[in-house]
């Protein structure tokens, strides 16, 4: 694929996909993907500048965790499921059930926050 | 614990997990540590400097991957496997687990290296 490279499967790190995994949007890209076979860049970036989005593709795909393949102009995005399955059983579906987790955590905080304001 | 904490359960994010993990010296004192019920700094630093392991241990805590008791002087360090195990199902096991195949193939790529120097 032109301009985009894919590490191989006995090159995908832990330490890789640790990385990948440190920012909010990359998981949030990471769990959306495991709802879908794949998905258009401007789905993904749901209204987030394309600039700084380039980035977080490049780190995932580095990382072993994602794919991406181009028609026309298009870039289309999927987890490497089964070659991560492969490589490290277990690890990709322990993260999404952690992912999933936090983001119940995040919801129940939001819904009732510790601080409160008086109301007038 | 006098100047040590450790952040409770439901604090413990994926986020800083995976931010533990980006380093292969904490890598190797997760993976260490999976294997003993607690091991002392001196024994984990294995020769390394005291300096720069302080703050891997700092991170590791701040994770919520380890736990560390002090006696006099000496601090005891413990993986957080009961409680890691509750807020996030199967995640200490499947990264313990891809610990040990990266560690393997590590173990494969020094026992026959890509690139070999012509003897004399």
């Amino acid at each position: 694929m032109k301009g985009i490279s894919h590490p191989a499967l006995d090159d995908i790190s832990l330490e890789n996909v640790c990385q990948a995994l440190t920012d909010p949007v990359r998981i949030e890209i990471v769990g959306r993907l495991a709802k879908m076979s794949e998905a258009t860049c401007s789905v993904l970036n749901a209204g987030r500048p394309k600039s700084s989005m380039s980035h977080h593709y490049r780190v995932l795909r580095d990382s072993g965790l994602i794919c991406t393949r181009t028609r026309g102009t298009t870039h289309f995005n999927a987890l490497r499921r089964a070659e991560l399955d492969a490589r490290f059983p277990g690890l990709l579906d322990a993260l999404l059930k952690a992912m999933a987790v936090d983001a119940d955590g995040e919801a129940k905080y939001e819904a009732s926050p510790r601080s409160s304001t008086i109301p007038i």
